[in-house]
């Protein structure tokens, strides 16, 4: 059996080339090690290695698992120090510079890595897959569709697995089942060691003023000091609303989906703030189109949020997030980041997911999230699933 | 409010003792960023750095969540590069020899502290920290204990949970469901690249058998070349096994255990394979004394599977996995691993699951896998629940 089937090997070859395209001048070759970038360059996760070089044929020394059939470019080795030999017998020139994963690998796997290539110089080849994968391929966007359609029929199934003496906790495990049985992995892969979180955030009335130590939008105390984020397992009380951000990864890749409920009537701000964040939303999905700097949707929102005098609620309230959205993709938060100093610019087939959020004091999170697509038209929404308030 | 409760104090500054014995001569401190480690000096999970001298007291430079009142050793900054400023306001001289998580941070961030921390010379202090957190104190056996119990009334109630035309899957979410409302956090801290999981492992038959490109004692061939690992939405068939490795983590430590249910009658095999299993944990909690070493008790489980004939069945069968348990705590993967190559001496109060395994074609994986407490006594059991095969 071979490891990459015939049917995906077209898809694969092409995100070699779009990676190839990234490598700068003076670097001779890149080796990947990193699980999502293993998963972009070969479509199917193994331990090993990619080799791209830039002149020449990529080659993927496989580790685990084993069983495979050996191909022209997949090599089995026992260890990362067997692939200059097995480079030399295809009659390929050791690198002399060469890119390696340093933003994902760790300092011990790259140090080993530089003396089993027999010391090059090296680069950091993070930021330039972050650039191929920035922008999707056709294959890519499928992907991402048929994960918002399965992601949108979850959340569909929400309202009606919600009971009134329900802890936040007791509602998002009956989500994560909901979830799991319309296909979702139960895993997200996401960037940074500042990203934990389990199949999502649920986020009830004042949890959502909770400081978090993550890299998220919103926080959440969590129920444990070693995990504080999410759901803090109380019950939902009325006037109150729930913000549910749960997880969107079904094919290996995802879509990001935030979605408000309320129990009973809530404060005039909120309703405010959460239609804020809707008319945010349409704003930059407007402008939203290729050749957009992304420092102008992230100014165009503020500048949305001041108008409206809601400025302290944007982004949390005893803590704010510095960002608006981010890349989707393999990853949960790819490139670009929506901040005020991204120097990116949205081409056609990013994917980004925007999510104008806001915290209001006793009543909780309200705004929406979505995963979009950058066509010449403005962002096209993958995530489509109605964006009101949705009562309990 | 404080960053780490008064009652969390003694039992932080323990942990903060331990990790500083352990730091080698030549060293003058160590400067931990990395999230299990942070979770373990402080009990409580931020994003920033805890910085542990020699001599002196230990510094908390905390970065988030915000809102938490300073204290002598709680002290906020924006970013690493504050550090040294603030350690030579409390009147502490920069070391010249400085410990860093080389094994779990990224190049990068090992890079950006070295710079931040004005270049001294850097020790890895990855091996010290494993080493400080391989043998626990009475709170962390009360933490992995409580673990324990509820992971136990957790797979109590599998058995009723499971219907006759269900797919792994299927009964997999109900166990998930199942763990989330027992407490289980839904989120297992795991070391390396190589472990990714979701909330657990259920291999039904064949799917045993099927080699996995990741570091677990069994693999599953998942259902997607994104995430290929455990269940792979099969229908379970009678005359198999279901291996069930569901996660066990509760409170920011966690238990590891593996049962085995069976449909219908299964192969004489399966069965001599499962009591050769239960019969190596028995051996291994009689000889697995303080002063045992590691190798010998996995030297010993070999030398049982080598009487019985079960060597091309033990730990796999079409791959093999080289090792037979490893420490558990505020990771599911911690020292010691139990390897023929060990050099590590078991001690007590270690916590090791051990989890001899063994793959037969046509039925699938049997097997038990318990976490235990290294004791005077031998290995005390953490995961109290029944070890025969479950009919279904």
């Amino acid at each position: 059996m071979q490891l990459i089937p015939d049917s995906l090997r077209p898809e694969a070859a092409l995100h070699v080339a779009r990676v190839r395209d990234n490598i700068p001048a003076g670097c001779d070759a890149i080796l990947i090690g990193f699980n999502a970038n293993i998963y972009y360059t070969s479509l199917r996760f193994f331990r090993g290695y990619v080799y791209i070089p830039v002149e020449g044929e990529a080659v993927r020394f496989v580790i685990r698992p084993m069983g495979f059939t050996e191909e022209k470019d997949v090599i089995y080795v026992r260890k990362p120090e067997e692939i200059p030999s097995r480079l030399r017998e295809l009659g390929m020139t050791l690198p002399a510079t060469l890119g390696l994963e340093q933003d994902t690998m760790t300092w011990s796997d790259i140090a080993r890595l530089v003396k089993a290539m027999e010391s090059p110089r090296v680069i950091n080849a993070s930021p330039l897959l972050r650039a191929a994968r920035m922008v999707k391929t056709p294959w890519e966007i499928g992907q991402i569709k048929e994960d918002g359609i399965h992601h949108a029929e979850a959340y569909r199934r929400f309202t009606k697995a919600y009971r009134e003496d329900m802890t936040d906790i007791e509602w998002q495990v009956e989500m994560e089942r909901i979830l799991r049985l319309e296909g979702c992995l139960g895993y997200s892969r996401v960037s940074g060691q500042l990203m934990e979180i389990n199949l999502g955030s649920v986020i009830s009335g004042d949890n959502a003023d909770a400081p978090t130590p993550y890299d998220f939008a919103m926080g959440g105390a969590g129920v444990s000091p070693a995990f504080p984020v999410g759901a803090d397992g109380t019950t939902m009380r009325p006037g109150t609303t729930v913000m549910v951000d749960m997880n969107g990864a079904f094919n290996g890749y995802q879509t990001d989906m935030t979605r408000v409920w309320r129990i009973g009537e809530i404060a005039p701000l909120a309703l405010e703030a959460h239609r804020c964040s809707l008319d945010i939303l349409r704003e930059l999905e407007r402008i939203g189109v290729p050749g957009c700097p992304v420092a102008e949707l992230y100014n165009k929102a503020i500048s949305l949020v001041e108008e409206r005098g809601l400025t302290d609620n944007f982004m949390g309230h005893r803590q704010h997030a510095p960002f608006i959205g981010h890349g989707v993709g393999i990853e949960l938060n790819e490139m670009p980041v929506l901040t005020p100093r991204s120097k990116d610019v949205l081409a056609e087939n990013m994917v980004i997911a925007i999510e104008p959020k806001f915290v209001i004091p006793g009543t909780g999170a309200v705004g929406a999230e979505n995963t979009y697509q950058v066509t010449p038209d403005g962002l096209v929404t993958l995530t489509r699933f109605p964006e009101d308030i949705i009562p309990l």
